[in-house]
């Protein structure tokens, strides 16, 4: 038995399986995960776990690697989050998500860290020797939502769109404010002195560290679509691409101390479309899979990690530091949420509700990005009691506001997600709309949001496509590119039916059997039929009669292709009749 | 900057990087693959990158290591041939490729060992420290062919089937006897003395670590089979499971000393059919496409490594035994392959010819196995020496036999791969025949390949198929089987062929235009008509009407679906006289 040769790839292939057996057995039972988040069922897997390693060895069980967090068990996350980034509410919401993720961290990180040192100077708490600095620092972590953890609630409680990409933006973008903060309030504990120059280099670089993560994934994701234009020949590794290059650029952000979240976002999100327009069909569902379970792996990971971390003797308990550091939190966010919202709905024709406010504010999960960052703190005597406070502010945060979530949801009758995809009409009408506030906008002079989309747009297709796309053909009009993308999925979805039915239906009434089979079997998705109708409609009007010329001419014989031509006609006459 | 940071990932990213890129680069300029492997131009590349390494370092490039190359560049390869390995003409001819897998290394092993020791005999070359327990350590090392150049190589000439499983085949399975052989050399060396029933220990021990390692691969595969069944709720890992188990069926056979290569390729085949059915479509798209880059991506590494690790002062130069290295690798694989189809053409109807032998015996590819082997030797003062030869045979094989092998191939005229599928005709009579010759084995006492075939089927669909199959229905008829695949793909060519047509086509002409698409677009490849044929003859024989009452009946109304019927019907009849 030689075990020291394979134990680093066993054991990570050990703890992989056994977060993938964990996530099968919830969803053996349907009951469980419709009451219980899984990030909460994941925790209590790893509470277990921990509790059974430490009852063994009789010593802590090995705490999450903040470097394996950062750099192996983030990044498929935000990648898989920035790439389905839902980009049409996001940008609309741009301002919002910025003010709540800068405004609102920093107002979260200063006010609990001050109140947090207001309590340290009650004698009877013995925390006198916890400096400002330290709350501070320790604020900084503590502030900030956290993706991994908002996204594994919101994904399963379904509120709308607007709502959504507003927590779950602030949660993406403030990892710039958290680095910036984190990092400038680690290095004053360490310096003797700190001079007013210092404060201006750290608001200063928080710019830096922001744009400098835009940059840096944007040119990376550029960088992956022109490469995808020249892998025709060799398919096979065009999924590659989209993970190495933001991978790379996660990496990069991370070497020059900008923000790697920030990074791999832009980068995903510029490389998108292009990618998509370069590489083959199957790659594209290989690339959308593949980042769906390694994602999904990794989540289920860190949740694990989680709570085996948790047990140990790693803390340092002080019930008034511990209970006062979940009270501010949830108060300063409350606030802070409720000030900027009001700000925000001044200028908004669109408000944000009192409910909604009340889920952004109650949405605030802390995770395992906090979790990784206590621990990266430099040794001092009091760390003990950061990590207690931090596990409390997640283990509280994830179980009971991530379980009461969804019934509060359905109590105050929060305005649930559409279900149904938006229909042909109302894509036109979204279009139209675009392009019409676009001319307003230019002809009044100000310059808002549909100015600026209609100008990228426009660079976009006069450039960067050129560029970029390797195929470039006059861009087609969304309309058709909608009708072929309605014919494709058909396609696909009448062979499944086919396959999955009786009897093999007869190839020759694939299409008069679209009916029916949409008919019983997508009964209960009303968009199903929009789209059929619509579908009709489009080719119906698309179909172009290729006999331009006379029925009947002396001088040439009739071709080949002529007899199949006005047997369709005849056909689509008959079909219509019918 | 912070690069220590982030060094580990971020250079392996960068290496796949250049990896991919290089890739890219040779699919560029059509010419030059065509006229060299790719595994040539890989080491080519590899050997810049180390010289420029070399030059700018001023100290030998870093050595591929021979942990990294077990643990985690070979098994994506060896796990992508063996879940695509073609069953059928592996198990038929399963016989012979263990004569030569088994025999064939055994007598490569002593031929080269003992006559190199011969070499080293003669004092003028200066040899004579070389023992020949040394040289048999080096001839076990030496002698295996190797898959990942066999399959580079042998891709892109097309041979018939048989011949290509043929080598492929023993270039796989004879890992069991390298394993074997290498470890009982390298032991003996360190031994004082050599008992005869250490030998006989030694014989014992191949058995052990083949069918110890088919016993290993069976399991994890049917265990990952039956894992599947329950991931229907949870489709987003299934993909994971194919890749997790068939990782851990390799590193437990190497932890236990077993062959590893056997374990994954029992694993990969065991699993193959069952997960298939268990998983979803897409999940299977993402497993064969992940599967495919991953191992293509691994293979590119090693030639690159091979490349940068041949640079550098590792070697020896002894010219006289380097020199008959290369010439005994050649004379006694071709030796063997002469004398061992000698016997198997002997009981054999289907003989292999002259042509076919010289391809096998000149298709003996050296690769990264010997090299990281030979690494892995423990220090003696010869160690230089038997790298030097290694390299050489290697360069030898790859450059010299891969580059020739496709202009031999085209002047000896060998029988290449059928270009088509088998039609649905012929694959009815390949099963019937096996049906046949079942009978005919089980009536005249024989238990042939048949026999042993038809019982395993049998316990496949009494005992297996219920345990490891999600939804196990009866089994469908292939037939029914075929025409459901037939559909699906057909379904799916239509839609892409529409979407990169003029215009898009009516829906209700999906079906005509078929013959039309197919007849434009397809002509080259006659299978497509002949599939298109057999797809009527079976759409027309399997078409259930489902109108089994009487056409009129007082006592009901007719229902929804009569219409639709009946539309069918007449559209039945008219597409006909069309």
């Amino acid at each position: 038995l030689d075990y020291q040769h394979v134990q680093v790839p066993f054991e990570i292939t050990l703890w992989i399986m056994l977060a993938s057996l964990a996530k099968i057995g919830f969803h053996l039972y349907n009951k469980l995960p419709s009451v219980v988040p899984e990030s909460c069922l994941l925790i209590f897997v790893g509470l277990i776990m921990g509790g059974i390693i430490y009852g063994l060895n009789d010593r802590s069980p090995p705490v999450m690697d903040s470097d394996i967090f950062f750099l192996y068990l983030l990044p498929p996350i935000v990648l898989d989050a920035g790439y389905f980034m839902p980009s049409r509410p996001f940008f609309e919401n741009i301002g919002t998500i910025l003010l709540y993720a800068v405004v609102g961290t920093i107002w979260n990180v200063f006010g609990i860290g001050f109140s947090l040192y207001g309590i340290c100077q009650v004698k009877a708490f013995r925390l006198q020797d916890v400096s400002l600095l330290h709350n501070l620092l320790f604020g900084s972590l503590i502030a900030a939502v956290d993706p991994v953890a908002v996204l594994a609630v919101f994904e399963e409680i379904h509120v709308n769109e607007k709502l959504h990409i507003l927590v779950f933006g602030e949660s993406l973008l403030n990892d710039a404010v958290t680095v910036v903060l984190y990092k400038l309030f680690r290095s004053f504990c360490e310096m003797p002195t700190i001079k007013s120059v210092d404060v201006f280099a750290g608001v200063g670089k928080f710019f830096v560290v922001g744009l400098g993560g835009v940059v840096v994934g944007l040119s990376f994701g550029f960088t992956a679509a022109f490469t995808t234009r020249f892998t025709k020949d060799i398919r096979v590794i065009e999924p590659l691409f989209v993970f190495l290059y933001s991978y790379l650029s996660y990496l990069t952000a991370e070497m020059f101390h900008l923000s790697g979240i920030v990074a791999i976002i832009s980068c995903a999100m510029g490389m998108k479309r292009y990618v998509e327009a370069n590489i083959s069909l199957k790659s594209h569902t290989t690339v959308k899979y593949f980042m769906k379970m390694w994602s999904s792996v990794s989540d289920t990971l860190i949740f694990i990690f989680l709570g085996v971390s948790t047990i140990g003797e790693n803390h340092e308990w002080n019930w008034p530091y511990i209970c006062f550091t979940v009270i501010f939190c949830l108060i300063w966010r409350a606030l802070g949420v409720l000030v900027l919202t009001f700000f925000v709905n001044r200028f908004h024709v669109n408000t944000i509700t009192s409910k909604d406010q009340f889920i952004i504010a109650y949405g605030g999960l802390r995770g395992a990005i906090c979790f990784s960052l206590v621990f990266l703190l430099p040794d001092f005597h009091r760390k003990k009691l950061f990590i207690a406070a931090t596990t409390v502010v997640i283990l509280f945060t994830v179980f009971v506001q991530g379980m009461t979530i969804r019934p509060l949801v359905d109590l105050l009758a929060v305005k649930r997600k559409r279900e149904s995809a938006p229909t042909v009409g109302e894509q036109i009408h979204i279009r139209f709309l675009d392009h019409l506030l676009a001319g307003i906008e230019d002809i009044s002079g100000h310059w808002g949001q549909y100015y600026w989309k209609d100008k990228l747009e426009y660079f976009n297709s006069k450039y960067l496509q050129k560029i970029l796309l390797r195929e470039y053909d006059q861009p087609k009009s969304s309309i058709v590119l909608l009708y072929e993308k309605l014919e494709r999925k058909h396609a696909i979805e009448l062979a499944q039916a086919g396959q999955l039915g009786h009897g093999p239906a007869h190839p020759s009434f694939l299409s008069s059997d679209r009916t029916v089979i949409t008919d019983q079997k997508l009964e209960d998705t009303p968009s199903h039929d929009v789209l059929d109708n619509m579908q009709e409609i489009l080719a119906r009007n698309l179909y172009r009669i290729r006999r331009t010329g006379p029925a009947y001419n002396r001088h040439t014989l009739p071709g080949d292709s002529e007899p199949t031509e006005r047997a369709k006609e005849i056909l689509l006459l008959r079909h219509k009749s019918l």
